[in-house]
Order: C-alpha cells, then sequence, then structure tokens
C-alpha cells in the first residue's frame, strides 16, 4: 500500500467489539489518526501495534478528536460511556444499533451537551467492513451538515446512504430490512422443512429457492406504487379471492410433510381477514394496513 | 411468424381458465394442432377462431390425441373430468396446482387406467406463459419417459424443470419456492407497515428492500450446505445467541411505530426456542428442524 500524502480525519472510536475492531481496522487501513477506547483494555492491545493510540478513559477519548464515533452493544451502554465525557462540539456518530425513538432520545440528549448528531445503522457483518465489494453499507441519519463534512471518511468502512434529518430514521430503515430479511429467512426454513424427511437434496433445492425470491423481490416496487396511489386493485394479476383459495394446498402440504403451519400461517390469516374485509379483487398491500394500528 | 414445415405433436387440454387459456395460444401460436374442451363451453370459442378444434365432451378430447394435458381448479375436478375417458395408452401431463399426496394418488389412479403421468407445478402467472424471456417455468416429476418424449412440446408455454421420478415432487418444490415467497412477501408488509406513518416515502424504500433481499437470499445456499453436513456451527459469522438478543430492537421498534408483531414473533420465538435447547453458537439453519415432526 502506498503512503498518502493528504491528511486524513483523525477519528476516535468508543467501543472495540467485532464491530468496533472492524471499523478500527478499516480507518487504520486508510491512513486516518485512530485514538480508541474499550471498556475491557485488553482489546485495544492489538490494535495499539497497528497504530492506533489508545485512550485511558471516554473522556480522554473524545477529547483528543473532533469526530467521535460510538459502536457499543446498545444505547443504555452509549448513555454510560458518554456521560463522563464533554461533548462541546464534537461531531458524533453512533453506530449502535437501537430503535428509531432510541436514536430520536439520544440526538436530543447530545445535542443537548452543545455536539451534534448522526445516527448509524449498519447493513453488514464485520468481515463486510473495509470490502467495498462486499457490498455493505451504513443507514445514515441526523444532523446533514455533520454527514456532508465526514461524508470520506465514514465512506471507508462501507458505503453510505444517508436517509434524512430525522435521527430515527436510520434505525428504522435498518430495522425494517432486517425485519423483511427474517420474513424471507422464516420462509426459506419452511421450504427446507418441507423437503426435509424427503430424497431431495438441499443443495439441488437451493439455487431453485434463490433464483425465485431474486425473481419475486422486485415485486415491492408494485406494493410501493400501490401505497403511494392508494389503489390496490389495478392491474392485479393474482388477486387475493385467488390467492387465499390457493393456501389450503400450502397448509395441507406442510400437513402432509410433518410441517409446522406456525411460520405461514400468520400471514395467511391475514390474508383471509382482508378477503373477509371486502379486499378479494386486491393483490397482497391490504395485509400492510391490517398490520398498522 | 412464418408457417413451420416440421410435424408438430398434436396436443389436447381440457381446462380453458385463465391458465388454460394462456397456454392454448402458447401452443397453437407455436403451431401445434390443439384440440381444447372446457365444461363452460363460451370459453373456447375465440380459441375456435384462432385455430383450435373444440371437443364437446372429455371423452373425445380425450380420444383424439395422445398427449393430453390437464389444467383444471384442484384435483378434484381432474378426478370428474377424467372418470368418463378412456386413457389407455396417454400420456396425461397434470398442469393442476395440488399436494404432493394428491398428485401421487392421482399417478396411481392414471396408472391404473393405463396411461403414462406427469405432474406438473406452474411457476408463472398466465401473462408469462409463451414469453421466454419472463422467465417463468414448469416443474415437472413422474414417468421421465413421458417427459423426455414431450420435451420440446412441454418447452413451448414456458421453461421445463424436471425434478423427479416422485410424482409428488412437482408439486413439492412448487409449493416450498410459493411457501417461500409468502415469507419474504411477510417481511416486506412488515417493513412497509413500520414507514407507514412516517415521512418516508414507499418508493424511496422499495429499491433499498429488493436489493437487500436480493443480497440477502443466497444465504439459502449456506443454509442448504449446513443442512447436509449436519453442522450448524462451523464459520458462523452471527451466532444465534447474538440474534436473539437482537430480537427486543425489532420488537420495540414494531411496538414504537404502532405495528404488530403477528408476522415477526413465529420465527423469533422459534430462534430462542432453538438457543434455550443450547443452539447458541449455530447459525439460524436449527430453526429448520424445529418445524419438522
Ligand atoms: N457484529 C455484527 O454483525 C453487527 C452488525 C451490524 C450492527 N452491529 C452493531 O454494532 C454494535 C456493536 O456490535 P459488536 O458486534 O461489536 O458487539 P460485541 O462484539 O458484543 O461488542 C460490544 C461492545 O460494547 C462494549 N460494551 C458493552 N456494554 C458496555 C458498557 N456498559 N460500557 C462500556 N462498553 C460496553 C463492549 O465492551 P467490552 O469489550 O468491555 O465487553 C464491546 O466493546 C451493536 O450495536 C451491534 O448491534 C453489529
Ligand atoms: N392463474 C395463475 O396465476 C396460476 C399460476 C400457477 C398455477 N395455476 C394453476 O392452474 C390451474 C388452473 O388455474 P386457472 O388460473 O386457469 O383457474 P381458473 O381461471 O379459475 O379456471 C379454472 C378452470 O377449471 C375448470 N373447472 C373447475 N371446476 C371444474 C369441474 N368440477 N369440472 C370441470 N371443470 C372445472 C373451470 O371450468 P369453467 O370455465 O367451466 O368454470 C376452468 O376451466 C389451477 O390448478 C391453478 O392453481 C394458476
Amino acid at each position: 500500500m502506498t503512503q498518502n500524502t493528504v491528511e486524513k480525519t483523525p477519528v476516535t472510536l468508543l467501543g472495540l467489539g467485532a464491530m468496533g475492531t472492524a471499523l478500527a481496522r478499516a480507518w487504520l487501513a486508510a491512513g486516518h489518526p485512530l485514538t480508541v477506547w474499550n471498556r475491557t483494555p485488553a482489546r485495544a492491545a492489538a490494535l495499539a501495534t497497528e497504530g492506533a493510540r489508545v485512550a485511558d478513559t471516554p473522556a480522554a477519548a473524545v477529547a483528543a478528536n473532533g469526530l467521535v464515533v460510538v459502536c457499543l452493544l446498545d444505547d443504555a451502554s452509549v448513555a454510560e460511556v458518554l456521560s463522563g465525557t464533554d461533548l462541546a462540539d464534537r461531531d458524533l456518530v453512533d453506530l449502535t444499533t437501537g430503535t428509531p425513538a432510541e436514536a430520536r432520545a439520544r440526538a436530543r440528549w447530545v445535542r443537548e451537551r452543545g455536539a451534534r448528531y448522526l445516527d448509524g445503522g449498519i447493513m453488514a457483518v464485520p468481515p463486510m467492513i473495509g470490502v467495498p465489494q462486499a457490498g455493505g453499507y451504513v443507514f445514515y441519519s441526523g444532523s446533514h451538515e455533520l454527514f456532508e463534512r465526514h461524508r470520506e471518511t465514514l465512506a471507508v468502512p462501507a458505503g453510505t446512504t444517508y436517509v434524512g434529518e430525522d435521527a430515527g430514521f436510520a434505525a428504522l430503515h435498518d430495522v425494517a430490512l432486517l425485519s423483511a430479511m427474517y420474513g424471507m429467512f422464516a420462509g426459506a426454513a419452511h421450504a427446507f422443512a418441507l423437503i426435509r424427511k424427503e430424497d431431495i437434496d438441499p443443495a439441488a433445492l437451493a439455487p431453485l429457492l434463490a433464483d425465485w425470491l431474486v425473481a419475486m423481490a422486485p415485486a415491492v416496487h408494485q406494493t410501493a406504487d400501490r401505497l403511494r396511489s392508494g389503489d390496490y386493485t389495478k392491474n392485479v394479476v393474482s388477486h387475493l379471492a385467488m390467492q387465499v383459495a390457493g393456501t389450503p394446498t400450502f397448509l395441507r402440504t406442510a400437513e402432509q410433510q410433518g410441517v409446522s403451519p406456525e411460520l405461514l400461517s400468520p400471514y395467511f390469516e391475514l390474508m383471509r381477514r382482508r378477503l373477509a374485509e371486502g379486499g378479494g379483487a386486491e393483490d397482497l398491500t391490504g395485509v400492510i394496513d391490517l398490520l398498522v394500528h
């Protein structure tokens, strides 16, 4: 690697768990001066040999640089770690996972202490950090000024996607995408369960399953268009009445294969409810309205 | 279109619903002599003007050609329609959706009447039939001899994927993929529900959601490898204990956004159960074993 002569923004990083350590290595590799702190000092030792300065206290770490990144277990640990520090005029970037409400409250708390606040939701696992081709990225929301000022520094560990001034939006996008992913995994688990006792190689099903899910994922664009327009019936190919009529085949197949329907039936139940309420000519979009109170 | 001089296999088709009509048009367009029958004769009228021969009874339609395709509402209607026909030495292809057990029983029933049986599970909607670039295809299982003999004819309406001599396997693959799709749709519904009351355009979330699901779908290959090896702990990046620890963030976010957790919590519940049973170092594969009785 060639030594870069352009001066890189110094970064303070609080939290050296699996994710914090990966972030630290990415900034060090890119030539950013880095000050780290971790509750358990042992985890900072290896990074010290790689060029990181190790602070003895969170207060000292925060005092070292204008850009302060925290990546701790949860919002409660962020409060604990930052409470004894002077945040005046810092640019605080919080990469700790939490709820939108926690991010909003933390943003207020941080601003009251004279700092700017940017919340992040990391859409990557540690091995993807600092590996651009891995496709990982971070949702950011909160201070746009802070985001713009540190755009290049923030882009070092992973891609960046800014989603709004509302500090809660990064967490909301993060949770929305991961929730959808767990739904997909639940569906795939049911599929694998169906063939578990048959003479079918799971590795033969996998490519068919992956291709099918990839082919069906873009259906979310139509869902979005329907939510915007409020019209759930226009140009519907497979209407709800037909799809509900098909559900017994899925449930009987599960029963015949000795598979619990528990991951499938809650969605079918909502489809049935929407049909009973008159949504037979719609596609599946109406189910979303049944979820929101 | 140029007139093809090669002789095309004549086809009999029973059932002219939305799907049957699309199949009929594809074979007619490809130059296959076609004999059709439908319970409600009116649905055959348009096809007659397009070149189809219309039979007065199922028996006459079955007598007309060696290759007989049925695409009716359900397995009960197949039994009803075929009961008065002479199936001796026919090649019967059943594209009616059903369960694996229904397909196996129908295969026996058909073979007892002297015919060969191939079951099909259609992975397409009618507008995709006869449109190769739409990517639709049909799972086939049962008589491999029949499949090989009519391979080209069967490839006219959509792609073909043969999955085994067991007549139930086409239905099993069909149901497995569609079940997984409903899981993905359930997850996406939850995601859209989370932003429903926020100032976030669903059309801005959609591409992020689609890309994320497409990026995560290949995880099913790892799941398949683990199911084959029986080792659910090797090279795990996000272990179950960590993922279960993260679930309260998802559930609290749902609560804060006024969204019912009913589509998410059954999967989380299984994750918790597997963790309680000692699966903390595994990935999510162990959940599948909890589904199978
Ligand atoms: N790992 C991933 O795949 C992943 C992916 C996306 C997002 N994230 C998020 O990134 C954040 C960090 O995750 P991680 O994987 O690095 O977790 P981790 O390996 O469990 O590390 C947790 C970190 O938090 C510190 N900590 C916990 N409680 C503390 C307290 N009360 N006071 C001070 N420090 C405390 C730990 O310090 P000690 O070393 O002293 O215990 C450690 O540095 C989490 O919010 C996580 O949700 C992780
Ligand atoms: N449409 C799709 O998107 C789709 C996708 C994949 C698979 N499939 C499968 O394809 C098959 C046909 O679907 P479709 O969309 O064509 O359904 P459809 O439009 O509802 O048509 C049903 C067909 O079955 C006939 N039928 C029903 N009960 C009958 C009985 N007791 N005796 C004789 N005929 C009877 C109907 O005749 P009448 O005209 O006299 O009512 C009609 O031809 C189903 O198994 C379906 O699951 C459909």
